[in-house]
């Protein structure tokens, strides 16, 4: 059994990964730390957990808890306040999956540039494994520190690794028009959110300037070895789980539709939390409450543009069911382990 | 590994038993019947199994299915219709658990005035055992057909059973106020249950009249030995799963809110999937996705009154999810193999 | 032209009060007072004014403002700070309007005893009318202060005023379940309110102890005559407007269904605003985004209780729309003057 | 008085035009004509007319019904089907505004190429005008046929005809990635979009071959005065109401950000329901229930690119509330007579 600690259990984020982490055979939740609530039990906190094996676990405060007898921690905490927590417990010698945008640029000056917030350990930062694991598996089995990405990020880069990789796209047109889920916001207590602002509305936000920008550029940069900028725009959907990302793209091949979704078919193949759908497009519902990316690709003659659609879970495949896949390959257990099931629906 | 098939797979509980067989350790899943599919593979109609070991399943016809090799079949039909498709499988011998209300009355005459159907196999009706675990576990291990309990019947007995058994309240002034998400109308067609419609909307239906107030009277009436006639006013909510059932009952003891919290728990003690909450109040986010059903109780001194609050994911604990804790019973294993998941949330 | 000011625009009531009054033929807007965003213009914090007429007014501060060229002013305050607002405006010889609760009671201590504050103007609230049109039109007409009734009383008693006055009810079993969409808490940035809390979710709360209870059962002793403890439990619906009581009472008449649906029709024949529904229910949506209360009645002959099911907005009929009934009453217009809209639907 | 019509009254736009025409000031609304429903009462189908002043009146039969007493006759009916009753009452020397897309291309070959449907009265197609007031003011006013416009296509166009009338984009790549809420869909009975498949769900549909394509490239072709072919991709937003485009151009001048919205700001100066906002974009609760179209700007320095961001309210100014318009056009009244509401918020 791995024993795992959770810093920052009351988050959306945390709370998934301890809903995941519950029903995982081979884990042992130790610790639960947080900073508002140490001392509540768990369940007295959220009750959904009264029936669960769980539900005497006390959370802990952060100076306490002495997270020594855990194999692994994960951090889901605030990107800026992260960075510290995770360098005291990385070196303490404990694995660390960091859920925060803080470890996800080797490149410090990208991290400080958009997220205006100083790095304080560069070098922990270059030494992070980049926790996207259809891109890096390899990488993320001998890493100590994964810096799990992105939600919105996950669900546009494993839409545009084939062709980006393949050069089968114009790189300088580019279109990601991301919609999100409430859930991505976390529990922020801002007017904005709440119930009576979000149902029955939509808007667009942060045009022109969310952080995710960069993350997408700079692993897609990696990959295409060339300077790439692109167009993100995230929406505000009424509902509390998913991202739909749909992708605009100017096909440089001779490819058509069908040979399209052949070659991601490929690219994807042997992968557990990947799949290409055929003549259906990809819809919420099919991943919500699962680690699955489901893709959609439809190519336009009149244009010449290739749509992409992918859906993900920006709790699971977006935060903690990838973290869990990480975890699994960390230490030797099977990338699906715990993460089986299928969309909860309806 | 038990071999199950399914009858009527399309539908909202037949796919939310296949969603919960397809991650339950002992369970091989061998047939999906369906009238209208036939032929389809299930991840084709339903891409959330894309990504699934049953993917490749394909739907069988009636007529051609050959169900013999099935250790229990689940049959997920409308009542009336599911009568004869039951008895057609028990004839050869294979264990059927029923979600239609066909079997749920020993007493025919009851069924046949609430249901306005006639009942062809009177004999199969009293042989069955009705499938509420907490009532009724041990003729449960020993039956060959269950009779699997009706959504807002079992939000309702299992907020009731405590205090009718024991004589505590007045039997003649129970009023059951229930609210139900808008799956447990199935997959209807009908204006009704449009987006449009339900969205940001509310309302009662089939007061004084509905079906299942003859099924919670008819069991309370063999646990309390009296007639019993009550109130149950089902409502329509603008959400997809859940049953929360507020419950007015007259106190005919001396006991304080704490007495009653207590007998409750201790009615409860060692039954998996009920809890008895405290000084919080169940909500339907802490049991939605799950088996459990949550009960909470206010006495209001100025009235008299015991006030109980019951919720259920009416899928789960309502349907699919009691059908596998009946299976479990059925077949020997531990009570909550495959149903020990926590609230999906947010 | 009446002209009206609104203290406390930015709450829902208050943006309500102005949507509505934007529409009003025989009103003028002069003054905006807002405690937190003073000088601002309301189309840049509201963009739904931008193509308004109102959309350069600009907020003003509470102490700044001046507000003695106004025939009316609408308070639209939480509890306990409206109080001394109101006093304040009124002692200008201005006419007020107040949407608090706190001039409700006639009976300083009831208020008291319910709300836990203390009231500093008590000869005020005995001075004060409450402003239920279809119970108080007369004295309306006449009054220079009207306290506006809270939103689940509107609803509850609208729903019994006709059986309560004519004695046709027992007075000791009265049960009244609502259920209220999420603007009915205001903009609260709490954590129960923010959408992914609420969405999918549905609870009960302040089971046994809602301050609404007391505003009830003061209205009704009054029409009775006679003491009355009723049970009021209120339930938060994921929708943003509209509230439907359930309402369960023993019927002392020989009166049946028809009988006491002619009742009602009578009762509230020539109201503009109270429909008595025949063989259809009251849904949430016949009546979101009006002034209308619409009642609908079954009687259950096997137990004997008339349910009624009665259903309003919350922000219209129960609060801002019946406060420009009220407002039409105090200035001679039609009673109905720009309240005739109906709902929106879908 | 303006005396209209409605033939179609039971669909989701002729119930709009119902609920807007109840309160417009200059109509009398005579015949309401329905296939399905004829002889009903409008308030026994639609309680949310109960307390109007059209309570009574009793929808008809197509064939059984006399328009010649209208001024005006709204037409609400399916494509396809209303070429044929357009035809037959404009014969009779009536007005008509046709909400369908039967008459909105001159060019008839369009038309049949993207709706695969024949167009039976090509010279009637010929003589109707388009009816985007903001665009076709002055032949409208003039006008005996008008053809309403398309929901998205409304959205759309008023976002880029300033900068395609002026020429400052490449016409060659033209993104609009629109969101619509379910009442675009109509009552439409099929499982897509009963409310089990919509809440808590997102997804893109008729990707690359949505007719509303070819609607607006006929549009902007006029004004462009050369071939656009577009690429535009409509989503299903879990909201009834609401149409949000994204749009994507590239900029080809020199204007920043400021310029071009000054440049929107001066091309809709004096519209009454056209709002360009400033630093704030829009949201779909700024102008839901409203006949505004309210649009943002935002220009990426990073990429060359214009995103324009445009909402309506699809029932309203995409359909009922811009027939309205209309109608005062062509009945001499102020444009926004009856149609001067804001939001219904929250």
């Amino acid at each position: 059994m791995i024993k795992v600690s959770i810093v920052g259990v009351t988050g959306y984020v945390g709370l998934e990964l301890l809903r995941l982490l519950q029903i995982h055979p081979e884990v042992e939740v130790k610790h639960l730390l947080s900073r508002s609530q140490a001392g509540e039990r768990i369940a007295d906190l959220y009750p959904q957990f009264a029936g669960s094996s769980l539900a005497d676990l006390r959370l802990e405060a952060y100076e306490e808890a002495d997270l020594t007898d855990s194999d692994l921690v994960f951090t889901a905490l605030p990107h800026g306040i992260s960075q510290r927590e995770v360098a005291k417990i990385y070196k303490q010698g404990i694995k660390v999956i960091d859920m925060s945008g803080d470890y996800r640029y080797g490149d410090i000056e990208v991290y400080e540039n958009w997220y205006q917030i100083k790095h304080e350990f560069p070098e922990l930062a270059r030494e992070a494994v980049y926790g996207l694991v259809e891109l890096n598996r390899e990488k993320i089995k001998k890493a100590s520190l994964v810096a799990n990405p992105g939600c919105y990020v996950t669900a546009s880069l494993l839409a545009l690794l084939p062709v980006v990789e393949k050069g089968l796209i114009n790189l300088d047109n580019i279109i990601i028009d991301a919609k999100s889920g409430v859930s991505g916001a976390g529990k922020s207590l801002k007017e904005a959110f709440i119930y009576n602002e979000v149902n029955e509305n939509f808007k667009a936000y942060s045009v022109a300037g969310h952080r995710h920008t960069s993350e997408i550029e700079y692993v897609l940069e990696e990959v295409a070895r060339q300077e790439i900028n692109l167009i993100f725009t995230p929406h505000l959907l009424p509902l509390k789980r998913g991202i739909l990302a749909t992708i605009y793209t100017d096909l440089s091949t001779g490819l058509d539709e069908d040979g399209i979704i052949d070659l991601y078919r490929e690219y994807y193949a042997g992968e557990a939390f990947v799949q290409i759908l055929g003549d259906k497009l990809p819809e919420l519902k099919y991943v919500v409450g699962t680690n699955n990316c489901q893709i959609g690709l439809k190519y336009d003659k009149r244009t010449g543009k290739l749509i992409i659609i992918s859906v993900i879970d920006n709790l699971v495949k977006g935060a903690a069911g990838q973290a869990i896949q990480n975890m699994n390959l960390l230490f030797g257990l099977k990338e699906d382990t715990g993460l089986t099931q299928t969309a909860f629906y309806p």
